[in-house]
């Protein structure tokens, strides 16, 4: 069964790997949210791109869920020292994929091609691919402010309220993405925020109107565990924008898109009287064995549905 | 009396830093070669201005000349694992000047003022100024190749044999190099490489002809000692551009520029008889006690130079 998922971060990034550990690289392919991604200090910075490759390769740090394993922060610290911006923590090691990009994409290469020669060095087997190869910049609008993604949700601290999410238009989705959806017989929405990893990823066309069209499976995974999100503004972000923050609104709010519908243990029977195929599992991903054996029970989810 | 060093790299560091040892700050300024600037990574890298900057910070690598004491490389280690290029050694704490200079520069200040922000953020007092806010790369032509500076001096170690140093046309200088050149009652040139240090702020349009019009003392000290460079390729150079590799070759080969010759007492005797004032002196500048002597018997010299 060829699986894409549609990954933002944290969630994303372990999602996706719960799958790569189950599944033939060559049926893998994570399509990742390049909404985030903005210049700073010079450097072209993919924050999502970055957590999913850094899970994938096995160097992820498994206590913040973003940036490398045995990080440190020299750099960062006498970037503070000479009075530079120092509210995006630029890990040394991390600092490498930056500058290593940044080099890529000066010289002429895309996104997608950096990506993969990232990947090849990382030693990762399965497809990463972002969005996208054009700039696809998500801003916030907070009242009459409208805040830069990186700027609302590491400088603010996620914490001015969201008026909307504001995306772009005319981003257009590349070749390999295309392909990759319309090979695909199981779509996986990841357990990632709706509203600013997932949708930046239909809104770039043709994706929404690919997915629609196509008769593959969708799947979303819930962020949402017990009325919170298990990481980051997901839960905030539901009740500023006017939506209850549980798993059947997260449902509810991704509709006629998807077909069937995880959520955790903790919404036991919040979802049984949905339109759609749902599965109550244990979501949460705190070590590599919990990633496998959810993977493993959306893919018997996947292949039950797939089946009727 | 009011002092110009004009400096590139290591030597016209430590010369710059035996004369701010000794003069009130307020009488130095340090006009620095940016021939040797590349954009590298994404970066914009000034190698003659993070030397002379690290020094006079006190936080230089004694055993290289050049960078920062107490580096580390997790960064650039990284880099080559990435795949990235790795030729230049760009360190931790290095790197932090690069992104926060490039930072600036983004953000449209001048190099300027960019290095002024970094000299006060480093508690130098003396004035530190790039000969020019615009980009003036120097290339160095070997045969039929035109190398850019930095993959002929470190990329290609500088071993390709230099047929001509290519330097651009229309570099002007910045207003503040003009005014510390106008008001200078002495201009030293430190022991720098003539052809790609010291040659290309003669080049910076009009510090030639300033120099040449204006009424101060111009001493130069010699980069060659014993017969060789004390670092870097200068006495190769000489050679090649068909010149003895001696001081008095250097005095020769800066002719009616300068007023005063300061060179080593390893050469003793060898400058007796040129036609303008000469100086042997022990030149070299291992600690900060030799800077300091050798910064005191210079600024002897030109006073007696200057009374006469």
């Amino acid at each position: 069964m060829k699986v894409v998922v549609l990954a933002g971060g944290v969630g994303g990034a372990k999602l996706a790997d719960g799958i790569a550990r189950i599944l033939p690289p060559e049926d893998v392919t994570i399509i990742v949210n390049t909404g985030d991604d903005f210049e700073h200090l010079g450097l072209t910075i993919c924050p999502d791109l970055d957590t999913v490759m850094y899970r994938l390769a096995g160097v992820a740090n498994d206590e913040t869920g973003w940036g490398r394993a045995g990080e440190s922060w020299r750099t960062v610290s006498e970037i503070s020292a000479l009075g530079g911006p120092d509210w995006f923590r630029l890990g040394d090691l991390d600092l490498a994929t930056h500058l290593v990009r940044t080099h890529l994409l000066n010289g002429g290469e895309t996104l997608t091609a950096v990506t993969q020669h990232l990947c090849q060095k990382l030693g990762i087997q399965v497809s990463v691919l972002p969005m996208s190869n054009q700039p696809a910049p998500t801003k916030i609008q907070s009242g009459e402010t409208v805040y830069d993604f990186q700027t609302w949700f590491v400088q603010e601290k996620w914490q001015p309220s969201v008026t909307k999410v504001i995306l772009p238009e005319d981003v257009r989705a590349t070749r390999s993405v295309i392909r990759a959806l319309e090979t695909a017989d199981l779509v996986l929405i990841a357990p990632s925020n709706p509203f600013v990893s997932v949708d930046p990823i239909f809104n770039v066309y043709p994706i929404a109107a690919l997915l629609e069209d196509l008769p593959q499976a969708i799947i979303a995974v819930s962020p949402i565990v017990g009325g919170t999100a298990v990481k980051g503004p997901a839960a905030k972000m539901m009740q500023e924008l006017g939506l209850p923050h549980t798993s059947r609104a997260v449902a509810g709010y991704y509709g006629e898109r998807i077909d069937g519908f995880v959520y955790d243990v903790q919404d036991a029977g919040s979802c049984d009287d949905l339109e759609l195929e749902t599965r109550c599992l244990d979501t949460m991903m705190h070590t590599e064995a919990d990633r496998i054996r959810l993977a493993q029970e959306i893919m018997q989810f996947a292949e039950e549905m797939l089946r009727d």
